[in-house]
């Protein structure tokens, strides 16, 4: 990944034709997600609290092509193939940022300035800045602090299924995770 | 419902601040349907090929609201309840229009004007302007006809479960229920 960190106002100037600031609000209203995973990795010789934060937007392989175009409009972030073995279910295309540098520098203040519009989705973003300002100061590398992290995230958590949203490429070893959507 | 049909060239005068053409879009391609049902029905005294359109939009009821500004918006369609008893599922609120005049006057031109960017709802959203030429041409109430309709409809008919929507309120008499989403 470069070094080089794109701005959420640098976004403007590179107008995508197909694309505009509100289409995507309308498309990660719908589509979009802000998932939060929070465990204990016991892989090491020692305890370490780890907190994955992630944007995401999952399309049905046939769509997914727009996921380049949104990728070259933020200037950052992965596409890449979710392997679905189930009869009758498409594979999907997953455009995710999970670099706390980039969610920072430029999702948060991308849909600060382009708000999102339907309640839950409100709820989360705001809910997952407050938690990315809480990692950014390291306060889950406390117990206490990761208890709080921890309880902020199942906040987070929507538990209808039609919602739920798993981390099909997470790593855990160890017994706290929680996911938000 | 009001006889007087709104067009959806009036609609640029009264854009409400919360929605802009594009954010429309980008929220049906996430979260919208143009739903075709195919089907006979026989509680009559004679046999009736009926076919039944629809464009909606359904959402959680925490994010419902938005759908009373969607329909104030287009200036037609219905916003109700859809109650779902299972556990652990939100009921959800369903903006829907299946007045053929208000689609063909309202809906289809408002896509036209701004399209659709997901592959697959741009391809479903063809075939239905292509239906309800066809319907409106009343080709369905021949037995030849009837069939090519049909057959039109199962073409629009997205397999993958995660897509599939069925008709809540829909009353069938028949065996040939085709729904396209």
């Amino acid at each position: 990944m470069s070094n080089k960190v794109p701005s959420a106002d640098n976004q403007q100037g590179r107008l995508d034709e197909k694309l505009t600031p509100d289409y995507l609000v309308g498309l990660v209203d719908g589509e979009g997600y802000f998932s939060v995973s929070v465990f204990i990795d016991h892989s090491k010789n020692y305890l370490s609290r780890r907190v994955k934060m992630v944007f995401g937007i999952d399309l049905n392989i046939t769509d997914g092509k727009i996921l380049y175009d949104i990728r070259d409009w933020f200037g950052c972030g992965d596409v890449r193939l979710k392997i679905d073995k189930r009869e009758r279910f498409s594979h999907q295309l997953q455009y995710q940022i999970s670099d706390r540098k980039l969610l920072k520098k430029v999702i948060i203040p991308f849909f600060k300035k382009h708000p999102l519009k339907l309640t839950k989705r409100k709820i989360t973003f705001n809910k997952f800045v407050e938690m990315l300002e809480l990692i950014e100061n390291k306060v889950h590398l406390s117990e206490k602090g990761f208890v709080r992290v921890r309880n902020l995230a199942q906040q987070l958590h929507d538990k209808s299924p039609q919602r739920l949203h798993a981390e099909p490429h997470q790593k855990v070893v160890g017994d706290d995770i929680v996911h938000a959507v």
